[in-house]
């Protein structure tokens, strides 16, 4: 099974593409859309879409997972927040992905054993499991993060025999 | 000039296309995108992409027109306007469309003259300026008098002749 992990942002996008065969792990492709140089959001937004587009176009992810947003931001954050998702989703809903949502702790859970790691313990771990691969952001750690625990959720579901 | 206005929603989506010259306006197209029947969120925005871009390409206008979010929101609702506004706003990035952002009191003086007027009394003079016609729904109003508002603007501004 193929899936796509996204960490959504206005300014950067992360996206992590993995093959998962029971709790084998392999990196097909991750890393950041740069999306500051497009100028105003519209743009940015523009391209987010299309560059997300042609990703699934090319490596046909069957799942998307992304976090759950965190209701204590306060409604600017939210909204800038919602601008990125909103178009993130609208890439999956036009190839009728199925679309999956966890928890910030559920995700460090997954991932490390322990939902109050820290983002250092969630970056060395991502690169541990895909046997020393190095993320060149934050983000891109962020959107394998939680491809790996939808992965890992749907191993331990037994919905992939 | 040819302005597009929306209200974006994820349920109700409404659009506006208005032709402007001088203090003269005609409504060119007009009306709701239903999204409710199109079942999950991820589909719902797809399905709003796909109905703007049509849209845009048949209509060809040059500036969008939208309202600015107000920050009193909660988060909850915050993120679900992000999501429709992500969709809305990559569409005009896409054709590189200029955004106009207008406060809903700046909306409704340009509209009736007073920036405290009921949204009765926006949808009335709505149809009043366009030779009676009548909105299906109040998006379809809000769309048309944030279309409306731009072209005041413009016109007000000198930036038409």
């Amino acid at each position: 099974m193929r899936y796509l992990g996204i960490d959504p942002g206005t300014q950067w996008t992360g996206y992590a593409v993995l093959d998962c065969d029971g709790s084998e792990l392999d990196r097909v492709t991750s890393g950041v859309f740069d999306l500051r140089k497009e100028g105003e959001l519209s743009r940015r937004l523009a391209v987010l879409h299309e560059k997300l587009t042609a990703l699934a176009a090319e490596f046909e992810p069957c799942e998307l997972a992304v976090e759950k947003v965190f209701f204590g931001l306060n409604a600017k954050s939210a909204l800038a927040l919602g601008h990125g998702r909103g178009v993130i989703l609208s890439v999956a809903g036009a190839r009728r992905m199925p679309v999956f949502e966890y928890a910030p702790a559920t995700v460090k859970k997954a991932v490390t054993g322990r939902g109050r790691a820290t983002k250092d313990q969630v970056i060395k771990m991502v690169s541990y499991r895909l046997g020393g691969y190095a993320s060149a952001r934050d983000d891109e750690a962020d959107a394998l993060a939680v491809a790996m625990c939808h992965s890992h959720r749907k191993t331990a579901n037994g919905l992939i025999s």
